[in-house]
């Protein structure tokens, strides 16, 4: 299932609309398929596994999914479980049942009702793999990921506004990647209007990948560039699974109170700066004891000077 | 010379006023002694390794000492060298020479005299186990470490000053005993009066190694408590080789700004607290350029929920 989901994970975030599926086809402890959903939705994951293999070949084999296959035909193709149905798998070990009540164990039924043995896990690295999918379902907006980029002392510029760099190359690299993860990029007015950036994937080979560009402003919206007037507006943003949220302070502090923030990225150089623009700033904390048992690191790396660590919603 | 580094850390802080020195003796591969700097300074590592041999059992043998073995003979006994001299090693390696002109290389020639062969290394451990006295040597002053116990976004404590508890029991246990590695902790006259800390050893077995309380401020020092008036009054703390500095924000900032910072020690609670007191303030950092360069990351580790990393002055 880790395996499936891996793969589920890169077809993030071009399956938008749909959820990041990720297949894996095992038989005699070999993997002889493995697939994703495909760039726009379609085709889902376990076609595109079953794609590989010749016909007859998923008989009797185990088939790995990271999301209960779906039950309704559409115009686009057929439902998921009956093309797994007709291919007679012996088994099918599914991620997470789908969340969605109108559709949620109806692909089930259908495996069980064509004789296949169906084992349904709640597994955590299949259920991160889908994660803007489920917020998406579970709050009806996308999955927002703070990113952060401060000095040991939790400064993200100078108190003039210098900010050009903190980080170091390799991290800042390793934002473009983060970058080419999401559907789009937010930042507030301040930073638009201080640093002018291009917030684009500047990765040979994932030019393609930039994200759409939005601001955050109670003003117009700057030339050419899509805007909203406050944090909650993101439940407009149908077509975002995966909002990268690069600050500044003001606009990171205003997503942080309104508790629309799902994952943190901070990025920490070993510098100091000391009486510099804050990471945060109000964030309408009242007592010490509320901030506690919010936040859980789920990973940390070195790169190059800079420590990079996520952090998860609790 | 590892391993001797480690026995030399083992004396500190109690070793003042002498450096705290780790020995080795081995024979055919095999550690037959070990010994380091005695509570006081006496006697000294190599003193204290010989001792546990019977009379003859250095002969041949190799002894690895972090730090050129002394030459002069003093009231409190005799010279190392001269010791060594005695019971005729085959070799003796050394991690670093006495950095003090007036000795340095006099050790080395006495042991070489008497016909032992004589390595001198510059060793980074042996180093960083000495590096009390050798901050002494140069600087005339103690070796100081800032600690910093700080929420993901870089604050100290809440806006109206609410600090307890921002990282947990675990992290804070480890603050207890880096208190009983230091021969001083000193906090800002702030600290002092908002939160009347304890400033002690609350480990079992270590109470006795609480270290001497010192409070940074302009005004008269508060009772029993030794005071100083400014950051460069540590050049006047003679008898501290080890300082530990925790804090608030002004007293730090002071510190820093000052450049007599060695070691900074950071816990990061997985919290945000936003507005609240930032764990530095105006350092005297012209521009962001200035601000690399300076700080190593030395070491890392979880502590519970919270991180720990240490930072050297590069
Ligand atoms: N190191 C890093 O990771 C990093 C990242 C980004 C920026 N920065 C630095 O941060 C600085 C800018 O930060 P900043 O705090 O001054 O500005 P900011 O957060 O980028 O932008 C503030 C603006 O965002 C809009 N805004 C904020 N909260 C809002 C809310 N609740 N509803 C609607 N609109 C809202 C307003 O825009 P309008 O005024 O247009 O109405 C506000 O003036 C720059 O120096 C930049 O270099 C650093
Ligand atoms: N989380 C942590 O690690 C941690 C650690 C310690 C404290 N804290 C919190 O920090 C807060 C206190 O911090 P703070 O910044 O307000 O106060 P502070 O740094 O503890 O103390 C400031 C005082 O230190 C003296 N001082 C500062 N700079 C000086 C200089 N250059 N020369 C001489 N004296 C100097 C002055 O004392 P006089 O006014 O007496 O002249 C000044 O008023 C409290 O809320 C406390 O809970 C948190």
């Amino acid at each position: 299932m880790g395996a499936a989901a891996c793969l589920g994970a890169r077809a993030r975030p071009l399956s938008r609309p749909n959820p990041a599926v990720g297949c894996v086809i095992v038989r005699d402890g070999i993997v002889i398929a493995r697939g994703w959903t495909q760039p726009g939705g379609r085709p889902h994951a376990e076609a595109h596994a079953l794609a590989q293999l010749a016909p007859g070949g998923a008989a009797g084999a185990t088939v790995y999914v990271t999301l209960e296959p779906c039950a309704h035909r559409s115009e686009r193709g057929p439902a998921c479980a009956d093309v797994l149905a007709e291919v007679s798998p012996a088994r099918v070990v599914i991620g997470m049942g789908d969340p969605d009540p109108r559709t949620s164990g109806k692909g089930i039924t259908r495996l069980a009702d064509a004789g296949i043995e169906v084992t349904v896990l709640d597994d955590a690295e299949a259920r991160e793999s889908l994660a803007g999918f489920l917020v998406r379902e579970e709050h009806g907006r996308p999955h927002v990921t703070l990113k952060l980029a401060m000095s040991l002392d939790g400064c993200i510029a100078r108190k003039d506004g210098e900010s050009r760099w903190i980080t170091s190359e390799i991290a800042r690299g390793h934002v473009h990647a983060r970058r080419a993860m999401h559907d789009a990029i937010l930042v507030g007015g301040g930073t638009w209007r201080a640093d002018a950036p291009r917030l684009d994937v500047r990765l040979p080979g994932l030019e393609e990948r930039s994200p759409e560009r939005i601001v955050m402003t109670r003003g117009p919206a700057p030339d050419g560039v899509r805007a909203i007037a406050s944090p909650k507006e993101i439940h407009e943003l149908s077509d975002v699974q995966y909002l990268y949220v690069e600050g500044g302070s003001q606009a990171a502090s205003a997503f942080i109170e309104a508790d629309l923030v799902d994952r943190i990225e901070i990025y920490r150089a070993p510098i100091l700066i000391g009486d510099g623009l804050r990471a945060l700033d109000d964030i309408g904390l009242d007592r010490l004891d509320h901030a506690h048992g919010r936040w859980r690191m789920v990973e940390q790396r070195q790169l190059g000077s800079d420590h990079f660590a996520a952090y998860q919603r609790v």
